[in-house]
């Protein structure tokens, strides 16, 4: 059995995920299409609009064939870390490709990128070093060490989505077993396009629908699982978490908010000072925002003190990976059972005992992922994965 | 110019408090009635109904001349703490007597309780020590110490009032020059009661007449300004401090939790596992309790929680006490004037950059009250003591 990795959010599942996922079937010819997906906090610094099991559903009834959790110590992450979570899970669960989308596909220049830096990485990482005493964003960062050190790749680091697939070429270039790179032209509106037209629009737009009950317009865009959870529950947004942030940020002493993950160069002072004025989430990142800090960074960071996550938690989770099985069709389960007696990592379809160690931070994010709304079902304890029949 | 001085709490003033006030200038024979008053959080680890500016306003146009913050980590204490800040803090301002209410008035008994205890410290502390290893409350605990060392003495520990009288005593008798003690028979309602009858009421039954609008029967048994700031304020009460709470002892570790005050014994594993469950304060409360944990005791814990207070902290704020005026009337201000040469603590009647260590406790508390309900104003910085003129 074949299997064709994608590496996703699903904030929510819409049409262009679908036709992501149909590519992916065509190019691979893989007969299972394994989804490693974000679970309840996102790769940008964001809580999901709906929970993981409702994306997961949303999914399965839309193509993936297996869904896994890509843990909050990875999902909630700068691209490169991001990556290197998606493909060790892909990795693990033995994926023989993986597809993404992209603005501008060249399979040769992802594959000769992660090629480039697998055999270069003392010296990216020294470029790195040099460039980090300026003071630019991380993908301004990266641009430079890849324009000096490159120069005849075609960069584009203002596309997170060319950034994802150079990250992902880059951490796949670096195991025995490269799965094989397979980038599609994403079918859809810019990343960050807010409108809606036609048959696709990005998630930032269904969202944004979503919210104004724009419903008419969104049914063009969405399956219709997606429109039945999104009309059905109540949508999370950070606004919904910021008087326990701003909570979190007055009665934390600066050495308490040093402790968190990420939290350097004195910005706990610029942090606990305005939050103190802001009244909205929205006004809380525009005031502390500098060229440096950039609003995603914020964004992340804003996620690491509301789960109060420190570095230790993030590096013990790395060293615990571990795949939590959100859901799965009939073939994800086939492949799944195969899986079981290959796979490096360990495979958990519940949270037990003795796994304790694996779902600690995870069940700790969700928590208070469901502190932001009382609607939000029991995340973890006694939930079992979603199966569903292949269609 | 004669002082006598008063301990108060004042959530909020009503008539039952203006009687106190002149029965304390009756017995006294002074000039000049110094309240001593807890600040926005209560000795029994409640959020004030309204804050503590509005009931500094309100005893001053109803007898008191000068009103005096007392700090958190004096006034969210059990009574032999909450007697040693509030006696500190009057015989800084060198107050001649002190009048407190009582179910069971005897002025010699108070004072020969004081003279007691003041000789034989060691030994009551030794009694502590064996009966603290039964799990008994902090009451029970003084009971059986004193029914065993002194057991002439009339105790009466169901009385709060009565326990705190005693408190004020025994603290007393500690200074060079104790003041005189004024018991008087309180013309209220018993501490508890719930119901509204006649001229008098319950502080706890004027809040929840408050809470259920009863302003008809209110009008009777509080004065016009304590009428006026319940009817335009919102009330606030444990419950808008529950998601907080809650929020904070799901997203803190078991070690953190370990570095409160008054954290101990392993409470913090049955708080973290009672908060999921819970969907309010009460709830919540109501699921933790024990013979040991009383109710008082477990709220008390839930404000250090909730402001996040060390015992380092505490211990700070013990050894850094100041006088912070909230308000004084004309013959306040003269009465004060004269302290300001005399008095052993300093007298703040501002928030100055020099005088952060003495305010740092007072700040973040009173801005975690504030979350509590967006309309309460800023609490310190920018506020001056409120002034008024003698009727």
């Amino acid at each position: 059995m074949k299997a064709c990795g994608i590496i996703v959010e699903y904030n929510p599942f819409h049409n262009g995920h679908a036709y992501h996922i149909e590519k992916a079937r065509e190019a691979s010819k893989a007969e299972v299409i394994v989804a490693v997906m974000s679970g309840n906090f996102l790769q940008r610094g964001e809580p999901a609009i709906i929970d993981k099991w409702m994306r997961t559903a949303e999914a399965l009834k839309n193509g993936a064939d297996l869904v896994v959790e890509l843990p909050f110590y990875w999902a909630v992450q700068s691209a490169d870390y991001f990556a290197r979570g998606g493909v060790k899970l892909l990795q693990a669960l033995n994926c023989e490709s993986l597809c993404f989308g992209t603005d501008s596909p060249s399979e040769s220049d992802y594959q000769s990128f992660g090629e480039f830096t697998a055999a270069n990485q003392q010296l990216i990482e020294q470029k790195y070093k040099e460039i980090n005493q300026q003071h630019l964003s991380y993908s301004r960062q990266m641009t430079q060490v890849f324009q000096e050190l490159y120069p005849s790749l075609h960069l584009d680091f203002s596309s997170p989505n060319h950034i994802l697939g150079l990250s992902y070429a880059k951490e796949n270039a670096q195991y025995e077993h490269p799965m094989s790179l397979l980038p599609i032209k994403r079918n859809v509106s810019k990343y960050n396009e807010e409108k809606i037209h036609q048959e696709f629009a990005s998630a930032t737009a269904v969202r944004n629908g979503a919210f104004k009950g724009q419903w008419g317009a969104l049914k063009m865009v969405i399956p219709d699982q997606t429109l039945i959870d999104l009309t059905q529950k109540k949508l999370v947004s950070w606004e919904d978490y910021w008087p326990l942030l701003k909570y979190r940020l007055i009665s934390s002493s600066y050495e308490e908010l040093q402790q968190i993950y990420q939290m350097t160069e004195g910005i706990e002072y610029r942090l606990k000072e305005k939050a103190l004025k802001a009244e909205t989430f929205h006004q809380f990142i525009e005031s502390v925002k500098t060229k440096r800090y950039t609003w995603t960074r914020l964004q992340r960071l804003a996620v690491y003190i509301l789960t109060n996550i420190s570095a230790e938690e993030i590096y013990q989770g790395w060293n615990n990976s571990y795949l939590n099985i959100l859901g799965m069709t009939e073939k994800g389960q086939s492949y799944l059972k195969i899986q079981k007696k290959k796979s490096k990592l360990p495979i958990l379809t519940k949270q037990m005992k003795n796994t304790e160690k694996y779902f600690k931070i995870g069940v700790k994010c969700d928590r208070i992922y469901q502190l932001g709304n009382n609607g939000i079902a029991e995340q973890n304890s006694g939930r079992f994965p979603i199966r569903i029949k292949n269609a």
